[in-house]
């Protein structure tokens, strides 16, 4: 898996978020998609009516209720995980569940950004990283 | 960007579709998730209404209509696009755009998952990669 493609109501105010969000380089246009290369994964994002139209013709491009996925940003800190949360709120996302401890042992909070779409951003003593930053395998932990 | 998380309906078949249309090892199951690890990116699968209620209590946990992303994997060659579409529709994926030149050069199609989640597979010159497979920034092309 090399890419996630969200489709977006507006495409500068989704790319203007998570430039800040993510505190990404600026990002780069191919066709009208915006590419936000992170670590491992580029994460893409493109007009709503737009993506449909290239997956199929037949897709009717209206979202409603939960998309039915979250996105993960695993944090170095707790620290990191509490600036993010600070940077969420006045960027125009909005804190769903804001960090505390969880369950399994971290620290984690959810918000969404302008388009509804869910991003836990979690802290983790047993997630591990290679040099670019991308998540490696539990098994080189 | 180190995680995405599917809410699928059936455990086990989502599972099962993935490592036969990935090709990966077995997967690994912490807390009743299940995590594929892939180059850069982990994907897990949980079920829609345990991650719905992991979100926030008051996400109805039903999906209608078009989730509003895509996932790609980006092939190694044409025939890896053709090997992969070749795969998905005898395990259980539907095929919704056959492999074909697209209008940005490359050969692409698209197939959805048992829980109607759309994945793009792509093949294109332009694209380099990593030792481990994960997708490397433009620049460093």
């Amino acid at each position: 898996m090399s890419m996630i493609t969200l489709g977006v109501a507006d495409l500068d105010r989704a790319t203007a978020f998570y430039e800040q969000v993510l505190a990404t380089p600026p990002n780069k246009t191919h066709d009208g998609v915006r590419f936000i290369e992170l670590p491992g994964v580029w994460l893409s994002l493109y007009p709503l009516a737009e993506l449909a139209k290239d997956i199929a013709p037949d897709i009717t491009a209206i979202r409603s209720g939960f998309a039915g996925f979250s996105l993960a940003y695993n944090a170095r800190s707790e620290l990191e995980v509490r600036e993010i949360f600070g940077r969420v709120s006045t960027i125009g996302g909005r804190i769903v569940k804001p960090p505390a401890a969880t369950f399994w042992g971290g620290f984690a909070g959810y918000f969404s950004d302008p388009d509804g779409y869910y991003w836990e951003v979690a802290y983790g003593a047993m997630f591990n990283f290679d040099e670019q930053g991308a998540l490696l395998p539990s098994a080189a932990a």
